[in-house]
Parts: C-alpha cells; structure tokens; sequence
C-alpha cells in the first residue's frame, strides 16, 4: 500500500478538539487506501512550558537532560492521537523516537538523523496496523539517551520519514494555507502558489516566510520527498496547499516565484579598511565568534591598498558586532577609519528558479524601485534570488512596486 | 560505597522550588557518603490532567496508549531534579523506567515488576555519578512498550530498586512526616510511631491510613527492605519519620501499634438463609461480580439448616450489592427470607504484633467500648487485628477510648 506521511504542527494538535480534527483527515487518507505515518509536535505551549522549567533550574543545562524533559510533550501527543484513531476504529498506535528507533548523533537538543530502520513500523503495517503515530523531534543516541533535532525538528522527522518508507508524498499541516507571492499582510494580491522549487522555497524560508523549517526543505531536496504544506484549519481538497517539488515536476511558472522582505536590518561598513589577502577571515572571524548572523556582504573595489566593507545583520546584534570590530581593531588585527552603521534598513529579495534562464530580472526589478523613488544600498545577487538593502520606512512599498511589475498576482 | 533509595511524591516535587528542596536532601546524603537512588513521582496534578485527557478521548482506552501518555510525567520530574542536582555540583542523571530497563510484565496501566538489571545504573555509579534519578511508577514490557505500575506505583519501585540494589534502606518522602498511632485528627493524643513492623503497617494502611501504598510494603516485607516514611516539608534527623521493618528489628513495642478506622461503611445481613455447602460462594460470587468490595464477613451458627449471613461493604456500593442479591435469589441462586441494610456503621480495628502474645486484647477493647456505652455489632479478629462495627456517629469516641485504654499515647 502507498505510504503517506503526514506532520501536525503545535497549534493542529493544541487541544483535544484539534487532535480529533486532525484525526479525521488522517481517516480519509486511510480510507483513500494509504498507510499512514502521522508525525506529532507537542501540544501548542507546552514545550515552551518544559523549556522554561528547565532554563529555570538550571541556566547552563545539561542538554541530555534537557532532551528527556522536552521529549515528552511529542510523547503525551502521539498517544492522544493514537487514542482518536482508534476511537475512529482505525487501527493505529503510537512510537515515540526511541522506540522506532529513530538513530541520531549524540548532539543533544541539536542532533542529526542518521538512520530510521522501517523494519517494526513495517511489521505492524503487515499485520494490519494502519496508522503509525510517531513522536516527533525526537530520536535516541548511540548511548540509548533521548536526543531532540531542536526547535523544528518535527517537520525533519517528517521528511525523513518520508525518505525512510519512500512516502508518496509528505503533507504538513500548519496554521496556514500555503507559500504565498509575498505576505498578504503586505499587498492584497499576494496569491497562494499552488507548486514552488525546493531551491525556491529555501531562498523563501530562510529569508523569513516562516513557513518550513530549512533544513526539512534541505532533506526534501537531498531525498526528493514531495512536500506539500496546508492548512488543518480549512478543508482541503486534492489540489490544496502549496507542493514544494523538484523543478522538474513544474512545467511552468512565473520567472519570479515570490517577494520576501526581512525588516529589522542592520547596514555596517567598515570604512577605509587595509585591503589584503586574509581580511575578510579577519574581519568576519570575530563577529562569528560574538555570534553575529552576518547576511549580506559587499567589498568595494580597492584604491590604494585600501576599500571599503560593507556588511548587513540583524538589527538587535549591533552592539555585539560593533563592539567585536572595536576590539579587533585595538587588538591590531584590522584596521579601519571608521565604523558606520544604519540601523534602519530593510532587506527585499526576489526568487524565482525562472531566472535562471530569463535575463532582464535585475534591472527591472532597480526600474521598478527607482520609479517610487527607493534607493539601492546595497545589492547582492544569486542564481535565483537578487536582494537589496534599502529604507526601511520604504518597506511595504517596495515589496507591492515588486509584485505588480512581476505580476504575481497572475497564474504562469 | 552503601546505596541508598529515596523517593519524592508529588507533592513534595510539586513545584521547582519543592524540587530544589528534595534535591538539597539528595545532596547531603551524597555528602554522607551514599550512592544515591532517587525515584520521582510526576509533579502534583500533572498524572491527573494526562489521566483526563486520556479518559476525554478514549472512554474504553487502550492501556498501552495510556501508559505511553501518563508515564510522561515522571519523566519530566526525573530530568528536572536531575538538572537541579548537577546545579548543587552532585553529579547525577535521569533514567527512564525502559532506560534502566525496569522489565514489567505486559499488564499495561497495571504492570508487575519482573526484574531490575542493576548493571546499567551501577555502570555509571562506577564512573563517578553520585545519584541515578528514575523515574517513577513505569517499566518497560517484553514488546517494548511501556509500561506503568497502577497508582501508587512509585512507592513500589522505590522499594524494588531497593530491593534490586540492597540498599540500606528505602526513605519515602511524603506530606505525613510518619505513621501515627492514630489520626491526630480524631485524638490530639496520637503520637508518631518510631518503627512499626511490616505486618502492621499492612494492617494499618489497607484500613485507611494512607501512607504508604499497600503493594509497595508487601514487597518490602517479603525482600526485607527497610523503609522509611517521612516529610518532605520537615528538617528531619537520622531518627525522623517511621521504619518500617521486621518484626525482629523492634525491640520492644506496645501490644497495639494503633487504631485504624474507616468511615463510610456499610452493614448487610442476609436473613434465614438456607444453609448448603457452597452457600459462602454462591453469594459473595454475584458481589464479586458487581464489583462490590466486600470487607468483613460473619455467619452465624446454623439453626434448622437455615444462617444468618452478615458482611460490611463500602456505603456508596449498596445499591450495587442489593441489586446483586435480589438477582441472585431471583434466579434461584440464593434462597433468603430478608436482607437487612445498616448503611450508618463505621469500622475500628486494633492492630498490633504484639497481641500474638498478650492475651486479652479482644476483652480489653470490648470493655473500653461497653464503658463509653457503644455496642458492637459485628467483630471479625485476626492474628495481629481486632475489627468491629459499630454506629457511625461514636466513631470518634471509639477511636479515642481505645487510644486511651491501650496507652498508645505513651512509648514502648
């Protein structure tokens, strides 16, 4: 029988309303002949709940004590979920991590999959099982210890589940509907894509349509475990969501996918800066280690032996990163004029697999901000994705201009 | 190095601070040169609100899904207070009941210990670890699932590590600080036991005294562990609380130990019943069935082959008992001319080791009573217990006269 997987986030599985909610789709899908792998998160609140207890007693936890206190909440889920399937006289039961045994590392609270073995899950499908629910975020070491992937790891396991039984498809319910043009918070058109590029939908995550977790798309990719992500508060029919797939299985689509924009930017330039070989390790070393997320980065051509570095950053680690140039400054490992920072930019990227092959992007994209009067600060450009630093204050009007002149709100 | 077992209620790991508190004691017996043996309950009403959902979704559950949700909680505790042990710098980790492993049969929600490997724990114990926190009241079954003990459970796995470890003893953490002689409720002139035997504290604890769960000091007795009651809420000294031990580690003691009492009880009494062997059976049969929990039970001498039979029951199941009666002589299974309920009677028991070799003891109780005026209307006598029925309103008066005549108020 085709395997199906299928992900309940927090908020899906929040109450014991939600879980029978959630039950009932999987009872379709078990009645439209699949087995079904369903993957639990905790109940909305309660790992924030378990967190705090642990944070409490002990600020610098140890993190394999941490992994068996916040392991339990997937736990508590799974088998209420259980329980309504059955209610529903579909045979199911549930695994937590250790139990399938799905095998990681010995990262704690961060660990990675190494290996889910199919063969007990198999065994109980044979027998007439129809549903396995699976804990999850949640996994066991070499050593036998409960190990958690971190903060959305359940979307992971989910993924790879999927690879693991070769799942037709891998379906995440979350609390929206799809993978937009943009944030319809922003311009009204913002339309529900019905299929994005796993290369897409990664530009897309990581700069902030919070949707997916990264590293599941990643997984999605490396496997090609075809991931479709809808809502469990709305009722889908076949064709609802958005399916995150191979370019492949696209046949046609807009040259640009989607607007993203992340707001509380930081633009930092290093002026002046003694150009030589081994700068930027000097340079971008030290706010590594300060635990700065450095995003864009642009260096000037070089005049005399000397250029200018300009470098963005999220706007709350500006002290931490201003205060690891001072130090390396004095500590003679660079050397600069000055320091300037802008604390009030924004970030836009357009993304579109579609570029690949259609020139012309960029510059209409510089034309379409120009025409509002929006000025470029700093520009950096990908194979799929081009971005741009620029005012905050001009936001939201550059994220509409962008989603009128590549007209998204149209159907490819 | 000696191994000593410790267990924390959940009252008395309520709270992050009650958590901090036990872990303070933990941490001076480490100091006193114990390897330690910590087994947690589920923190105060969280076993109640998993029990609820559970029951909430699934009327007729599936125990195994119940056990995989309940046994959460003292998986939680377990990780908390071995966070905070390793805050206080004593060196200590969690272990779930399928970690250890703690191999149950596969009774789920009601499991029996089958054995304790002992090698894992004292692996660690080896390398340094000073205190293994288990989590309490679960196991795991020969199909890997898990499993719990029943409520109460925690009690008993304390005792089966004890048992598992040889350890010098077994303290029971509580919100009592021992067994008294009898309610201080009813008589301000109970005083705390300072050990009591095993055989006594079996009498004492399934006639109300609710300290200790009954299963946990049968299995005590039989593997001769040491146990030991206590308050978590109290600064104790090495001879705080009650041991409970064998007979021959009690010096001398009062001929009774104390006075039990249960309130809400009932009296039945079959009239003119026609006396045939498997009579006994043929009635208490269709009350075992109706689930009714039949305590003590009298039959009068035969006349003209017809009896008298007379039994006490918990007040809320006379409806169900009458019924089963009325049903039974119905079919013909049972042949009597009335049944006489009396559902205003309370029981008083005189328990102690001591009367094996005292004579006397009956006639002294019975004289105490007929002194304060109070009939007596059913008396059932054991080995080491004395139980009466008597009207429910010289309850109190019952239990202090007896407390007095005996002189429990006064040491051994």
């Amino acid at each position: 029988m085709p395997t199906l997987v299928m992900k309940f986030g927090g908020t899906s599985v929040a109450t014991l309303d939600r879980i029978r909610r959630a039950a009932k789709r999987v009872g379709r899908e078990v009645a439209n002949g699949h087995d079904v792998i369903v993957i639990v998160s905790a109940m909305s609140g309660k790992t924030n709940e378990l967190v705090g207890w642990v944070e409490e007693t002990s600020p610098m936890f140890d993190a394999r004590e941490y992994d068996a206190v916040v392991s339990s909440g997937e736990q508590v889920t799974a088998g209420l979920m259980a329980l309504t399937l059955q209610e529903m006289d579909v045979p199911a039961r549930s695994w937590a991590g250790w139990q399938v045994p799905l095998k990681t590392n010995s990262a704690h609270a961060a660990a990675r999959i190494e290996e889910i073995p199919t063969e007990n899950i198999n065994a109980k499908f044979a027998e007439g099982m129809k549903v396995a629910v699976v804990a999850g975020f949640q996994g066991i070491s070499p050593e036998g210890r409960i190990t958690t992937l971190g903060r959305g790891g359940s979307d992971t396991t989910a993924v790879a589940f999927a690879a693991a039984f070769d799942a037709i498809r891998c379906d995440i319910y979350t609390d929206v509907d799809g993978v937009y043009t943009t944030d319809p918070r922003i311009t009204s058109k913002a339309r529900k894509l019905d299929k994005i590029a796993f290369e897409e939908m990664l530009e897309l995550a990581s700069l902030g349509a919070k949707v997916l977790q990264t590293r599941s798309v990643e997984l999605a990719m490396r496997f090609k475990v075809r991931l479709r992500v809808l809502s469990s508060f709305e009722d889908n029919d076949d064709n609802a969501g958005t399916l995150v797939c191979a370019e492949e299985d696209i046949m046609e689509s807009n040259v640009v996918a989607g607007v993203a924009f992340s707001r509380d930017e930081a633009k930092m330039t290093l002026l002046s800066v003694a150009d030589r070989p081994g700068i930027a390790a000097a340079i971008f070393g030290p706010l590594a280690d300060a635990s700065v997320n450095v995003d864009m980065i642009v260096q000037n051509i070089s005049e005399d032996g000397r250029t200018d570095m300009t470098f963005s950053l999220p706007v709350n680690q500006i002290a931490r990163a201003e205060k690891a140039m001072d130090d390396a400054k004095a500590s003679g490992e660079i050397n600069f004029s000055q320091l300037v920072t802008d604390a009030d930019v924004a970030k836009i990227s357009v993304v579109g697999i579609g570029m690949r092959s259609h020139a012309g992007v960029a510059s209409q994209m510089f034309k379409a901000l120009r025409d509002e009067g929006i000025n470029i600060k700093v520009i950096t450009t990908s194979e799929i994705k081009i971005s741009v630093l620029i005012d905050r204050k001009y936001m939201e009007l550059a994220v509409q201009a962008l989603h009128d002149t590549f007209e998204l709100h149209k159907t490819a």
